[in-house]
């Protein structure tokens, strides 16, 4: 089956059209992750540490070095977070610099946190902003797009500064793989519009050249459900312009960020779907890894964290089903 | 020292101005490398493989997977080239896809050869075009850049789609950890008009734009040698567009791609380099990496492959002198 129809089965199976980003920031991370982990380490490495709990620098200063120990945790805390929203959610969407900021050994962490989200049952969307050219490009699509391929993502996020032969061979190995492709089109920040929102000499913004490529794509990919296995990357925090993007790009599925700490709610996201509840997913990172940092979710507290990303994670599917 | 001045240096005491692109391509490696790699994979695993010499397809047939020996046979072969050109060039440009392309070991191996490159007294440029907003750019940006970094690039090179908030935390890290960060203005793949070549209403083009806002952030990261931290990637293969933004970026390196393989010449970058002969690096991957599979450099043969990659390289060092 094609990724957007998988996609779509898999939204309306849920009933929820939320997608969890998945941003292990080392420094948020609940204290009892980091204190399983670091006891995995001693165990393993047969070294005894002086671990004191609160203080990432005073943790410095008793020898321990964070790169030791934030691979396994990432690990750990995405594992968690995935046990609990597999049930509510279709897809989650990994942010690659988060681990590849640990090096090779967060790449591997990757690889683990991908296969892991797989083993539930929910689509994989990477967040790599991936781009190249020719060859290049196809050796980005082929290592990460499809269950078959060393990464083993469901769909993979570009950029299309490079233009259109840039762009297809991640659109050629998508459709080979049962894959899909994001393209950025309209980004939830507020420098996104200093290329995207430009007018051209023809009258279409550069958002709108890029919506226009990505929309003759999708055609051209188009599943069962309508929509194309080349999607668009159009920010929540934009309403009026996400509105005009969708009349725009009637068969694009879009993958809205900006929901929650970027200022985008429920209300701002609304004309993404059609009347089958189709046609967008909603990314929320920080707001549901961090529930319990949030001003909504605080009153759990760290020590019930996990009962905080669930509550945050049922109240989003909620807020998007009205 | 800052990056630039630090590649200015490197530029001057080679005397040469040629970026070695480091592209390995796991079918035009040489078997040589590949039969050395199998073999310490058989020696490691204590398994005698039947191995087949000549095609990749016969290999499968035989129980011979390519994914377990890639990684070591990318390594040799990096290490191989980086030892031939060392003398003679001031840095080389790992290409992350192709080692993302093998999954998390592909990772390994490209944390060894950025290693082994510095080892060799070399800069390295990164060729990652990475891209993203907000606290997740700066999360590529600690994780790659500078020697203390985990991947310990000495630059960078960016995507600017997402627009300046998603370029500055690049720029900030850079400044900060001595390294550089490379652009995408104008480059060198005939789709890459689509967007960039686009007028807007004040008259400029879009890599205008970006070319203006690339030589702004130059001049505030100017150093010692008059270029500044942040540079530009312009394409050897629109020689008219190099010599405008030459004049438009009088502070700006550029890393010229599109050389050799793509069609540049060293007539199509002269425009690029200032009357001491600094002012940019020109990348040659396959052109080196490859060279015995070029016209120039068949007669070398596969046995001679390290002859032909020696001589590929001189003659382009000499070639830009001039």
């Amino acid at each position: 089956m094609s990724f957007i129809d998988k996609l779509a089965a898999a939204v309306e199976k849920k009933g929820s059209s939320v997608l969890v980003g998945l941003d292990p920031r080392f420094e948020w991370i609940p204290e009892s992750i980091k204190q399983s982990s670091l006891k995995d380490l001693n165990d393993f490495s047969g070294q005894l540490m002086n671990l004191r709990t609160h203080e990432d620098t005073d943790r410095k200063d008793a020898g321990f070095d964070i790169s030791e120990i934030a691979p396994t945790v990432f690990c750990d805390f995405c594992r968690d977070i995935i046990d609990i929203v597999a049930p509510y959610v279709p897809c989650v969407k990994p942010q690659m610099a988060f681990f590849e900021q640990l090096g090779s050994d967060g790449m591997v962490a990757l690889d683990d946190v991908i296969q892991y989200a797989r083993d539930c049952g929910l689509l994989v969307i990477l967040d790599g902003k991936r781009n190249d050219i020719g060859t290049t490009a196809a050796a980005y699509a082929k290592g990460l797009l499809g269950e078959e391929s060393p990464w083993g993502a469901d769909a993979l996020t570009v950029s299309p500064y490079l233009g259109d032969d840039s762009l297809d061979p991640f659109i050629q190995t998508a459709v080979e793989q049962d894959a899909g492709v994001f393209v950025l089109v309209k980004t939830s920040n507020p420098g996104g519009g200093m290329i995207q929102n430009l007018e051209t000499t023809d009258g279409r913004k550069i958002y709108e050249v890029v919506g226009d490529f990505v929309q003759s794509k999708a055609l051209q990919t188009v599943g069962q459900c309508g929509y194309g296995n080349v999607g668009a990357v159009v920010g929540a925090t934009y309403p009026k312009e996400l509105a005009e993007l969708r009349q725009r790009m009637p068969n694009t599925w879009f993958l809205i960020p900006g929901f929650g700490a970027q200022g985008g709610s429920a209300e701002s996201v609304k004309a993404a779907f059609d009347e089958k509840g189709l046609g967008a997913v909603v990314n929320n990172s920080r707001g549901i890894n961090f529930a319990w940092r949030t001003k909504a979710y605080e009153s759990f507290g760290e020590e019930k964290w996990k009962d905080a990303v669930l509550a945050a994670t049922k109240d989003m599917c909620n807020a998007l089903r009205n």
